[in-house]
């Protein structure tokens, strides 16, 4: 039987126990501070996508470095962004958020560690292979998840609280801060797999149109949903004077705009020879998602 | 005339100027606070270190990207340890520390951003020029960097205050908190330098014992300066109920300790045909500074 989603998710999950193993030392609270968040479940989007995007290109090898590498990067963003000092989360993924179980100080900690360590695993593989293409794959996660990319979306968020802002100012937040990590996902996907220069701008195209899917649903669930349902406090962006697309558009219409974007990120994949089906069922399923 | 160290530091300074330019744009004030801490002086240390350490082993082209990077990331560890959930500090080098100025939020985030752009910063520099001792050389400051290194560091000095620790406590985490960082610097510089593997680990041994009488000094002047010539808060320490190493020694015995691991690093730089003369004279210099 064919692999699913969800079995590529597991696969992923069962990498991340490997990261950090629990060893007795000095650093003991810290590693335990980072596998808390780490481990707590998610759907490990983005891993997966970078893995169907691999293999879509014809990868055959593995790439656990970064399929690693880019979760604990998405997971450190997290750690930070509930932070007393930023949203002020008490929940995530249905546990306690980093800094309510291990203090303040170590959760900023422990995310700072996931950033650097994502690096330091990405860098080793890279040498161990002798491989540019792989050095070229994690300069393409430093652009997005950096200053100009993941950060500068959050920045930018953060100042337009309680603001009224154009369509222009919530794309360009959406684009970076959510955007960002998940095309970089598929284009580093596209590039470890050996993709043609075509493969990694179609692979790395879905990518973008796919994240503005991903974050016009989170928007709507943030409104609509149940806290069992998803794992987090609902109603937050109006509890924190967020800017989201249901300031400029009603639920339908936001469908309505996704149900396009999604048919255009599956008219890419179409361009692509390899075997693209879990990537357009991805696609599919982020639209359809409760949680 | 030849160079002298402050020449080197003043370099750096002028090479970090121009890593952000200030461009009005969407993330200006994000660029404005890692600015802020970047271009706030200090020593330049680590990057100095790093230089002169690459043209002891012959390096003769320029290596703006891994000097730079070096700094950025002790500088981002300078902003988050200032916080307040971390030493809850008001001044550093003489001004406002980060997030007084710009509000917890964006430190935290600038401070993210600095580590952040720092791989991106020599990850682009490695691809252009095709070389994998570059990757090598990223790959060592990654790990000094991290949880095995600055970060456990950090853990451990913080776990330890109000406690009672033994000695070697203590060295484990000056040698990660300080010294995993600047021996980092002489090593990526020996590497990048082209050094043999025997140079390499000279000039890492030397970073070592370098910093640890860094760190020694560091915690003398802390209890024996004014906040006038330390640029920041003094009694720090005791503030915080740190452990150093006055706890184990009189001021005497720390200098004399001092005195000690200079010499032993002064004599590994014996062993190295290059030019290693302002090497020597800065490991001099450190037992001296006032500030």
């Amino acid at each position: 039987m064919a692999k699913t989603f969800s079995d590529y998710a597991k696969q992923v999950s069962e990498k991340l126990e490997h990261v950090f193993p629990t060893i007795a030392g000095p650093f003991e609270n810290l590693y335990k501070a980072m596998n808390y968040s780490l481990l707590a479940g998610g759907k490990r989007i983005r891993p997966v996508l970078m893995q169907l995007a691999y293999e879509a290109v014809g990868g055959k090898a593995e790439i656990d470095a970064y399929l690693c590498g880019i979760e604990m990067i998405h997971t450190y963003s997290l750690i930070h962004d509930d932070l007393p000092a930023m949203d002020d989360d008490d929940y995530r993924r249905g546990k306690l958020t980093n800094h309510k179980v291990f203090g303040e100080a170590t959760a900023i900690l422990a995310g700072d560690a996931l950033l650097n360590d994502a690096f330091c695993l990405m860098l080793e593989d890279a040498l161990k292979s002798d491989s540019m293409e792989k050095v070229r794959a994690i300069h393409v996660l430093s652009m997005a998840s950096g200053s100009a990319g993941m950060i500068g979306g959050q920045i930018l968020d953060m100042e337009s609280e309680n603001k009224a802002i154009d369509q222009d100012t919530l794309d360009l937040i959406h684009l970076n801060k959510t955007g960002a990590l998940i095309s970089a996902a598929t284009k580093m996907g596209a590039i470890l797999g050996g993709g043609s220069p075509r493969e990694v701008s179609l692979l790395e195209a879905y990518g973008k149109y796919i994240g503005k899917v991903f974050q016009i649903v989170d928007d709507i669930l943030d409104q609509t949903s149940t806290i069992e349902e998803l794992g987090k406090p609902i109603n937050s962006d109006e509890k924190n004077h967020k800017n989201t697309y249901l300031n400029f558009y009603t639920i339908e219409k936001c469908y309505e705009i996704a149900e396009e974007l999604t048919t255009k990120a599956i008219g890419l994949l179409d361009q692509i020879d390899g075997d693209t089906q879990l990537l357009k069922d991805l696609a599919q399923q982020l639209i359809m998602r409760r949680n």
